[in-house]
C-alpha cells in the first residue's frame, strides 16, 4: 500500500501539541516528526499546512437503531455513522439493547446483525442489561471474550429496563470478575415516577415538566448509591451522562480513595441551558432528554469536573428521535415523550468550540476528552492518539475556518438540532479513517459499509 | 387522693442532678425539693435515702405481639408490659405491624385490640407501612389524629415488607406534611438478598451466615439514601437501629446542616460483640437480629455519637422469638430464622451499668438516652422527666445493689436472654407508674390491665 | 434566714418548663412545685403570676477594667456588674488580662484588686497569657488550683498580646494536664496585618475598613489551626466569639469525632449586620469590634449551630469604649480604634426577644445558652439552673411587658449602644441573686460589693 | 549538524507507548516513527533494540552548593549535575537561598555564579524567600523576567528560614500576580520547636528524635494552613516532601474544587521506612531529612495519590550532608544535624524499579512523575518529553539490565547513600541531553560546564 504524508500541520495529542508532519502506512502511522525534506517513495503528499491533525473521535455513548419507549432511534448504522464521520467521529461504541424477554447473547447477535455492512466508521458495543434473567450473568464470559467488554444498566424506568439495585450489584460483580466494566444510567427511577405522577395528576402534561421531574438531587442521589454499591462488588463503574454539580462532586471524592470509579458528560450538559424547557408549545420536547439539562451552576462544575480529571469522557448521548415522532407519542403526556435527542454529528465541533475556543480547556484536553480518554477507558488501544503504530484516524481541522450547524444540512436522520443555526469558529476539513479520507468538508466520501467491529481488551 | 412523698433520694434529669425529695399527688409530680420537714397532709412517705429516682424508662421500639417472618413474637401484651414495669421501663412505642391485604387503618385497630385490657404500663403505637397500596397515604391524617403519629418504613425484606424508594419518599412526604414523622429500618435489601442467596448456595445455611449477610456497607448505604430521599420530600427521618460508625457519621453530617435527621441504637449494638455468630451449633440463632452484632470498632463509635448528641435514643428493639421457635423454621436455612430478640426488660439496668457505671455516660446522658429524649423525640410530653406536673413515673435503683440477669428469672416470655449470667451494679427496688408502684424487686405487684394508651402528639 | 416563695410563676429549665412555685433559703433553691398550698413558716411570698422564672444569666466573656490597646474599657467592675445585674446577668467570668513584662500572678492578683468589694455579682476569672515568659507555664497550676481554670490565648494582634502556634500548643498542653481549658481568640492575625496595612497604604483609613481587613476567611483559617493544635497538645479548647458560617462547620466536625472542642458566639453576631459599617462618618466606629460583624447568611449559621448544639454559648463580649475615646485614638487609622463594645446588659434580653420570640429557639434553649451551658462549660456547678440546691440566682420576666433599649438609659458605662431605640418584647422585673432582690425595672436595689468571687472547678 | 537516529527502541511518553525510531537533529527530536527504513543522509544510527528510550529526568527540588543549618551541602554544582546526569536526570531546578541580610537579588546573582560553567546539565531556579525585608517583593518582578519564575518559602525553621503567615501571603499574592508559583516546605515549626525542646530537655538528643519532633499532624496542619492562605492571596501554590496521608487528602480535596494547588513527593517517602530512625547510635543521623520518613501506611496513600494524580511530581530533595559532617554539628543534639540526604541520581532508577516494576505505576505515569510534569509544572516547555521539536534530552534503559547502588560507586559527593546495597531491575545505559551523549553506564562522559540556564515561562 501506497504511503500518506499529511505535512505542515500541527498534531495534537493529549500530552502534547508539536509542529510535525504525519506519515501514514497500511491504514497505521508510520511517523511524526519534520519528514518533509526526506525522499520518501510513493508517499502521497497532502499540504495541511495551517491545519491542527487530531485524532478522530471516539463516541462511547450512541444509541443507533434502538428500540426504546415504544419506538427506534431515528439512525440506523448507515445514517448514524456517516453523520459521526462527517463530523470527525471516527470510531463509535454502541448500546446494544435487550428486549424484555430477550437473552443477552440474542440481543447481542441481534445489534451485530444492524451494524454489520453498514457502519462506515469502526464500532464497538457495550450489553445493555435490561432484564437480568436467572442465568443471565453465566452468558457474561461469552460475551466480553467476543469484545464487548462493558455492561450498562438503569437505574430509571421501573417496569420497562430499570434494574434493582441486588440486580446493579451481581451485573457489577460478574462484570468486575471478568475484567469488564459497567456503565450507569444513573437516577432515582421511583422517586422520579411519583414526582412525574404528581405533575400530571396536576395537569401539567406537557415536555416541560420532564425537568422538573428530575430534580439534580434524583441524579446525585443514585450516584452516590451506585458508589456504594459499586464497593460493596468490589468492581469498577462508569457513570454515563453526568449533569449535577453534586454528582461531580460525589466522582471526585471516590476517585480520591483511588476507587475504580469514572464520569462521563455529555455534550448537551456543557453547553445548553435549562431554560429551553420554558419554549412554548411543544417545543420543550426537543430536549427532553434523561437527566435534563441544568443550570449554569451545573455547567460550570461539569467544566471544573473535566479540567480537574474527575470526568474524564465527553459522549455524545446520541439517541435521536424527531421532533415528530415525540409528539406523535407524548403529546398527551411528557412521561411518553421518548428521553433523547441528536448529538454524535456536532459533539466534536461543538467541544472544540465551546471547549478550547472559549477558552475553557486546552487543546490537548479537548484531544483527551472526545478521542484518548474514552478510547483508553474502554479498551481500544489502536485508536484515540496520533502516535506511531495506531490507527491513522486523524481529522484535519482548520482553526480559521466556521461551522454553521442547521437541521437542514446535517448528515444525522433528524428534524432538528438543538443547536441549529450556531456558527462556531473551526471547520472540519477532511476525516481519515485507517488512512482513507472518508469525509470531506461535512460530506461523506468514503465506500458504503466500511466499519469494522472492534473487539475491546479488558482492564 | 393522698399522697406520696418520696424522701431523702437523689433526683436525676436529663439537665442535673440534686439531692431532692419528690412529692406526688394525683398520680402526677407536685414538687421536688428539701420538702421532708414539711408538715404534708396525708402523705404517705417513703425513705428512700441512698436512692436514685429515675425518671421512668420509654422504649419506642418494641414488637409485641406482633406477625413477622411467618410466626409472632412471643410477649403478648400481658407479658411484654409486666417484663417492661419490672425492668424499670414505664412507657411503650410498639409497631403495629401491617400485613398484606390489609389496610392501614384495620392493621391499626386490630393492635389496639391487642394490647387494651392486657397492658399494665402505658403505650403508643407507630404504624408500620409494609403496603402502599393505592390511596394507603389517605389514611395518614386520621391515623395521626389518633394518636399515631410516626410510620415505619422498611428498606430490606423485599417481597414481604420492604417499601420502594418511591415509596419511602411518598410514606415521608404525606407524614411530613401532617406533621408526623417516619422511622426507617435502613439496610440495602436487595444487595443482602443477593449475599445471602451466595451463602446458601454455598452451603452455609447455619446462623452465623445471618451476619455475613449483612455487612456494615449496606446498613451505611441504605442510611445515606434515606436522608436523601428525606432531603427530597422534605420531611423528617428517625433511623432505628443503628449499627456502624458509617451510619453514625452519616447521621452526624445530617444533623450539623439542622437537617430533620434523628438516629436511635439499641441496647444489645452497645453491648455484645459479633464473635457471638460464631457459636457452634444452633446457638448463634439467639443473635439473629437485624442489623446484627459489630465489632468492637463500631460500639466505640455508637457511644462517641451518644454522647455527641447524634444519636438521641437507645431503644431495646424487643422483637422475642424463642430458640425453639428459631430452630423450628430456621435451622435448614438461615434466611428463615425469624429476626430478633429480647430486651424490653433490661435495657434500663443493662444501659445504666454499662453506661453510667462502666464510664462511658454522665448520669443525666442515661436518663436522657432511656427516657427523657425518646419521650421528646416521639411527642410524650408527660412521660421522660421528674419534672413538676410530668405523670410520676419514677424508678428507685439503689446504687449499691446489683442485678443478675437469667432467663430462668425475667419476666419476658423468652427461652434465653442474650445476656445470661451477667452480674451488673446497681438494682432496680421499686417502680412507680402514674404514681403507683407497679414493680419491686423485678416483680411485678401492680393491677392487670392498667396502662393507659397515650396519644402522642405532633411537630 | 427566713424563706423567700415565689409563687404562680412558669420555672423554665435547660430541659423543661413548668407551672412551679419556687421556694428559697439560705439563699438557696429549696423546693419547686406546687407549693403554694403548703403552710411555710416565715416565708415572703411574692406572687409572679404569669411571669417566667429564668436561672440568672451566666456570661463568661466579659473585659471589665482591662487595659487593652493603649487604653482601659470604660466600665469598672462596679459600673460593669451593676448592668448585669440589671440585665438580668448575675454570674460573670471575665478576662484578667496579661500586660508585657508582667507576671501571670502578679496580673491575676491585680485584677482580684479590682473587682473585690466593687462588683454587685458573683464573678470568676479567666486567665489571659498575652507574653509566655521562660517559666509562665510553671505558674499555671497556682492559678489553676486558686479556682482560676481556664486561660486565654490570643492569634491575632502581634507585637502586643497574640501568641505564636508554639506557645499556643504549649499553653493548651499545660492548661490541659490541669483539668485546665484554653479560651482562643481565632484569627489569621499575621494576613489580617497585611491586609490593614494595604487598606491604609490605600488610603482607607476610615472604621468602615476594620470589616474589610478581617474577612470570613480569616477567622475560618485561624479556627481550623487551632483545632488541630488543640488535637496535638490532646487538650480541650473553647473558641470565643465565632462570627462565620465556615467556623461553624470547622467546629461542628471536630465534635462530630467527640474532639474537646467548644465554641460560642456573642449577641450582635447574631443580631446585627455587617451594614452597620457603611454608615458615614465614624459612626462605623461604633461596631469596630473583632471579629467584625457578617451578613445574614452567616447569622442564619450561627443559628442553626446553636439550634444543632455546634455553639453551646453565646456571651457578650462586652468590651466596652465609649465613642469618643474610639474617636480619639483612632480617627486617623481604624487600626488604632480600640476593638470592642458594650453588651453585658442587653444579652439576656436580645437573646429572649430575637431568639425565643422571633422562634429561632425554644425558652428551653435560650436559658441553656445564656445561663445553663456556660456555667457547665466553666465549673460553675452552682449557677445557671433553677434546680434544688442550687444558688437562687432567678430572673423574673414578664413576657408581656416590652424593653426599650437606649444609650441615656442604660447601667453600662458607655456614650451608645449598638441596639438604641431598640422595642423588644419581654420585660425584666426582677433578679435575684443568691435570693437577694437586686435589680427592679432595670435598676440596681442591692447593698454594694456584694459578689463573691466563684472558685471554679476544672474538668 | 550531523543526524543522529536511534533504532529499534520502545519510546516512552506520559500518554503512550510505541515501538518507534527517534530522529535528532541539532540537538532536537526531528522525527519519531517507523524511519529506519527511510534513507537519512549523515545519520548516525544508534542500534538500541529491547531499550526502552525515555525523556530525560527533570528534578525540580534540588539544594545545590547550598548554605543551610551552619554548613553549606556537599554537591557543588559539578558534582551534583554530574550524578544527575549519570542517573538519567538531565534538567534540575535548584534552590536559590537567600542568606540573611542579603537582597533577593544578590542571592540570586550568587547562585547563578556558582553553577554557571560547572554544571553538566541544564538547570532553573527557584527563588528561597527566608526574609522578606521591606521592599523584598518590589524585586519579585525583575526576579521573575529573569526567567525565575518560582519562589520558595518555609513555614519551619523560626529564627532563621522560617516566614510567618502573613509573610507567605505577601509572597503568594505577589508571586500570584506576576504568573509565578510558591513552593512551600509545609510544617508546623514552632509546634516541632516545642516537641524538640522536649525530647532535648528530656535528655532525648539522638538522631531518632529527629522523627518523634515532627509527627505527620505537623505536616498537616501546615498544608491545610498554607492551602487556606493561598486562597486568601487567590494564588497557586505547590507543595514540595509531601509524606503524609492527610497531606494528601487535604491536596485532593483542595484540587477537587480546582484550586491552584499542586503536590510533589520524594523518592525516599515512597521507598524507605520510618524504622530507620532506629538504627543505633548516630546510623539514624543519615535519614535526618525534613519531613520524617514515615510508616507503610503512609507510603501506600502517597504512591495512591501519584496514581489519582493528586501528587504529580516525584522530586529527589537532594540536599546532601555527609555523614561526617553531620555527626560534627549534631552528635550531641539532633537539633543541629544538618537536615538532607543525597538523592538526585538515584530517584529515576529507584522511581523505575519501585514504580514500575514492582506493578504500582505504569511506565507513562513513571514518565509523566520524573520528566513530564514537573517540566509542566515549571515553565519547561522544551524538557521533560520525546516529542517533535523538544530538547533531545533521552534515556536509554535496558528493562533487562541490573542496577546496584553503592556509596563507593556513586557520582554524588556523600559518603553514605540510603540505598545502599539495593539491587534494582532495570539499567540505565546510555543518557543524551540535547542529543549530546553525557553518561555511559553511570560514568559521566560528557564535556565540562555544558549545562544552560533554563528561563522558565510563568503560568
Amino acid at each position: 500500500m501506497s504511503h500518506l504524508l499529511l505535512t505542515g500541520g500541527r498534531v495534537v495529542t493529549s500530552s502534547g501539541t508539536s509542529d510535525a508532519d504525519v506519515l501514514v502506512r497500511g491504514g497505521r502511522i508510520e511517523a511524526i516528526g519534520r519528514l518533509g525534506d526526506l525522499p520518501i517513495a510513493e508517499a502521497e503528499r497532502v499540504d495541511v499546512t495551517g491545519r491542527l491533525l487530531l485524532p478522530g473521535g471516539v463516541d462511547v455513548h450512541t444509541h443507533i437503531d434502538s428500540p426504546m419507549m415504544g419506538t427506534t432511534t431515528s439512525d440506523d448504522f448507515e445514517t448514524g455513522t456517516r453523520a459521526a464521520a462527517c463530523g470527525g467521529t471516527t470510531t463509535l461504541v454502541d448500546f446494544a439493547m435487550q428486549l424484555p424477554g430477550q437473552s443477552l447473547t440474542n440481543a447481542l447477535a441481534g445489534h451485530h446483525a444492524k451494524a454489520e455492512g453498514k457502519a462506515v466508521v469502526d464500532y464497538g458495543f457495550h450489553m445493555c442489561v435490561t432484564d437480568l434473567y436467572e442465568g443471565a450473568t453465566g452468558e457474561f464470559a461469552e460475551i466480553v471474550q467476543s469484545g464487548v467488554s462493558s455492561f450498562k444498566v438503569f437505574m430509571a424506568y421501573r417496569g420497562s429496563i430499570m434494574l434493582h439495585d441486588g440486580d446493579l450489584f451481581e451485573v457489577l460483580r460478574t462484570s468486575g470478575g471478568l475484567g469488564g466494566q459497567v456503565c450507569v444510567h444513573a437516577e432515582s427511577g421511583d422517586v422520579i415516577d411519583r414526582l412525574s405522577a404528581d405533575l400530571v395528576a396536576a395537569g401539567r402534561t406537557g415536555p416541560g415538566s420532564h425537568e422538573i421531574s428530575r430534580p439534580p438531587s434524583t441524579e446525585i442521589e443514585a450516584v452516590e448509591r451506585a458508589i456504594k454499591i459499586a464497593r460493596m462488588a468490589d468492581s469498577p463503574l462508569y457513570f454515563v451522562h453526568l449533569s449535577t454539580e453534586g454528582a461531580v462532586e460525589a466522582v471526585a471524592e471516590a476517585r480520591s480513595k483511588e476507587w475504580a470509579i469514572a464520569g462521563e458528560t455529555c455534550t448537551h450538559y456543557l453547553t445548553l441551558d435549562r431554560s429551553l424547557y420554558d419554549a412554548p408549545g411543544f417545543e420543550a420536547a426537543k430536549v427532553v432528554l434523561t437527566p435534563p439539562l441544568r443550570t449554569q451552576e451545573h455547567r460550570d462544575a461539569l467544566w471544573r469536573g473535566l479540567r480537574a480529571g474527575t470526568l474524564g469522557v465527553v459522549s455524545s448521548d446520541h439517541c435521536p428521535f424527531c421532533l415528530e415522532e415525540k409528539r406523535r407519542l407524548g403529546s398527551a403526556d411528557f412521561r411518553a415523550i421518548p428521553n433523547g435527542g441528536p448529538g454524535v454529528e456536532h459533539r466534536f465541533i461543538v467541544m472544540y468550540a465551546e471547549g478550547v475556543r472559549a477558552g475553557r480547556i486546552s487543546l490537548e484536553k479537548f484531544v483527551d476528552l472526545v478521542a484518548g480518554a474514552p478510547a483508553r477507558q474502554f479498551g481500544l488501544p489502536s485508536k484515540g492518539a496520533i502516535t506511531t503504530g495506531a490507527d491513522a484516524d486523524i481529522v484535519v481541522l482548520d482553526p480559521e475556518g466556521t461551522t454553521t450547524i442547521t437541521a437542514e444540512t446535517q448528515n444525522q436522520r433528524m428534524d432538528y438540532t438543538p443547536y441549529e443555526g450556531w456558527t462556531l469558529p473551526g471547520a472540519i476539513e477532511s476525516v481519515y479513517s485507517r488512512g482513507e479520507l472518508i469525509a470531506r468538508d461535512g460530506r461523506y466520501v468514503g465506500v458504503a459499509g466500511r466499519g469494522r467491529f472492534l473487539a475491546r481488551t479488558t482492564q
